[in-house]
């Protein structure tokens, strides 16, 4: 088995091609092949070429009738051209020598055409070409500036560079998920839509992703894999440094059933993947909405070194709602000591009590804030910290938002900032997450989030 | 007992006063007695009058050394001043013969000073005098305009007038659930903040909004009552007819410390809750995010016939994950009869399968959602839809909601759009939630808050 610096290694041609050649590129709009051109002629860094018979030039640029009149070398081609014509083509490629091919067209395996689609593997494996898809996205490498993605930039906005690498077996759920990190402004390094997966899958796509210095986290749909044993063996390779989240479809029968006639995919038993999720250390997320809060909790902050939780508010019910959220995802209130006691009573009025929850109270300023958590800053009781901010009370001012960038500045415990509301809130929500604080509008979601990053740590150090 | 309507029409002076007195008026920028009056000056439907010995005038308008002076009658007088003046103040406004007192002041049982709060309990069941707090927000009334929140409008946003009433025992929770309104543009009829609630708490005003015409949905924050039972029958007068909404603080022994020290109630065991609401069906919300999804289906869609949920989707994984919640969640997916099964065909092209979910496919446009709406509007095995529209795909249009809006005007169904990403998808977000569509961007969310409406109809019916 190679390993997964092996794999980024190999596999990095397709991800950062010094040449393309774009087959079944075209001049008419509403064609994929139009689309895709399009894109990679406005964000590839390395050279680009279209070939289609029946144009003389695309785009301004020289229009090829085969890959093979191309005289440069080229690393990877992309398919864009009916499915038929795949597996001649794919022939010229390996002639060629390219080393990979992204392969958007649809019409294989999932609508019934096996055949064709063996024919195509074949084709590929005799060359030694490599493919994504096909039926697929591809690719959206916002390290290298590759996109094959068809989807105009008002259907889906390209989310900035950062360390979330994204894997889907599924080109929808996929395309959601970069749309969603646009959204909440998340930071993308890598994502690969793999359709059918006929050769490059989750598999490898882990140890690729894994292997990948600008990847902090990966997160993954999936709704099966060929191989259960070898999907946890790259887990477990990558989960040691890098932690691996996963939304699993299909985990009911009828779920299952579902995945049948969408992927094709043998969904398994939940229980089956429950544990071998559990032992390759796999993040597991329950929903859509879980798997991209701890998308951004396990790439924006540290690790907690235990499961020892302080909680601080200005709302008293948000504090009720935290601890209820502690106790029941098993997580535990941190205790206060006599001399933490001490430092925090600078923080609460004498009419206030000091407890954790904290309760900071509905008149608490920016100063009360900052008082709490310098004190916590360095405490050897607390292993994370829930900071609720509500900034409808009317002492409560912005700046309070600093003392939480201070504290992740000097501190190695992670924190989570709690806030809701409308206008004014969602500014500062902006300014704290682009300031490296993952902010959730609910106790439930922050707390769940650390709640994976805890038990994550856990599996990692046992 | 008081019926719902009685409780209606004898809270009435209060929340639509013909003349209100604000106590403690302010012309200092900064001071609660200032921001309330400014507030109400803007907002009341009916005359205003300062109470402030040391003014001549605030906001120009003359200002009485006593509520007594006025000599017009007074159906409602705010307090926003010292707590330790608040029992004379409460004698004054009885011989006056006020109605009802909000009081905003804090200071009371919530810092330990519960002789003094006996002592203005006292002194207004002397005087038949009604209480809203002390240590409370008070009354946000969207239907006749009396507001006398003191936050500012930057701070939190006024939401439409509509449909769903708010009672919050935390004033915090309150204000952020108000502000959430705003934010996700939901109508609100009457929002109430009781705090300490010596008087009128969430027992009466579960009645009071289930008398409320213009209250079709209760949204509650609770932490503890005073006397469970007479909770279970308010709730059980106004739940045959109107939905009632809990989200419950203080489940956990350690959340319940907290609420002892944020309102001082007895949170009691969660176990007992439970029971206790089912037995009056209250929907009981797990977080903050499932109150106000489970607030905005039952405000905007007709309550499901049975638990068969119909799924379609231009996604396949969404539709996998759709089918996986409805049954990790106790509902069922809706069989397909032949008949129905021609009429879907229609929808989809032939190699894509009839199923349920039923798959669209990733090139599905409007008028597959238009023909497969259509198939089920009057379908009898059918009792709700799920209907995902992901619109990063190329061919899907904007105004495949317009086939929602249909089917919602023609069929007595449910339905919920399941749709998430950046820019363009937030746009239709907000036309069909303005259309009546409640929108999540998890499967999860919505199959949750399907349920919720599903169970309510169940006990409703039994």
């Amino acid at each position: 088995m190679k390993s997964k610096e092996e794999v980024f290694e190999e596999l990095s041609p397709i991800f950062n091609p010094k040449a393309v050649a774009v087959i079944g590129a075209s001049r008419e709009k509403g064609k994929i092949g139009h689309s895709v051109y399009k894109t990679m002629k406005k964000s590839l860094n390395g050279k680009l070429y279209p070939v289609n018979p029946k144009a003389d030039e695309i785009l301004g640029d020289k229009s090829y009738n085969s890959i093979k009149e191309i005289s440069e070398e080229i690393d990877l081609a992309v398919f864009t051209i009916p499915a038929k014509l795949t597996p001649k083509i794919m022939e010229e490629c390996g002639e060629k020598e390219v080393k990979g091919a992204v392969i958007i067209t649809s019409g294989f395996s999932e609508i019934g055409n096996k055949k064709l689609e063996k024919k195509l593997k074949e084709k590929a494996e005799e060359y030694g070409v490599r493919i994504i898809g096909p039926n697929c996205l591809g690719i959206l490498d916002n390290t290298t500036g590759l996109n094959t993605l068809f989807l105009p930039p008002e259907k889906l906005k390209i989310p900035k560079k950062g360390g979330i690498g994204v894997i889907s077996q599924s080109g929808a759920v996929g395309s959601v998920m970069v749309d969603w990190c646009s959204y909440e402004n998340f930071g993308l390094s890598r994502f690969i839509s793999f359709g059918n997966g006929i050769d490059i899958d989750e598999r490898e796509l882990i140890k690729f992703l894994g292997g990948d210095p600008e990847t902090k986290v990966i997160v993954m749909y999936l709704e099966g894999t060929k191989n259960g044993r070898e999907l946890m063996n790259a887990a477990k390779e990558v989960t040691p440094e890098k932690p691996v989240i996963v939304l699993k479809g299909g985990k009911t029968s009828e779920g299952s059933e579902a995945v049948a006639s969408h992927t094709g995919s043998l969904a398994g038993s939940a229980e089956v993947y429950n544990s071998a999720f559990k032992q390759s250390n796999i993040v597991q997320a329950r929903t859509m909405l879980d798997l991209l809060d701890y998308a951004e909790v396990f790439e924006k902050q540290p690790l907690p070194n235990g499961k020892k939780v302080m909680i601080m508010t200005n709302g008293g019910g948000y504090g009720v709602l935290s601890a209820d959220e502690v106790i029941n995802q098993g997580l535990e209130l941190a205790e206060i000591n006599s001399n933490l006691k001490k430092e925090l009573r600078k923080a609460v009025p004498e009419y206030g009590d000091i407890g954790n929850p904290l309760d900071l109270l509905g008149d608490a300023d920016a100063s009360r804030y900052k008082k709490a958590l310098k004190a916590i800053e360095k405490s050897k009781d607390i292993d994370a910290v829930i900071c609720v901010q509500l900034f409808q009370t009317d002492p409560m001012e912005e700046k309070a938002i600093e003392s939480v960038f201070e504290f992740n500045k000097n501190s190695d415990k992670p924190i989570i900032v709690v806030t809701a509301g409308a206008g004014k809130v969602q500014e500062v929500k902006e300014k704290l997450e682009n300031g490296g604080i993952p902010v959730f509008n609910t106790p439930n979601r922050a707390v769940d989030a650390l709640r994976s990053m805890v038990e994550y740590k856990e599996r990692k150090d046992f």
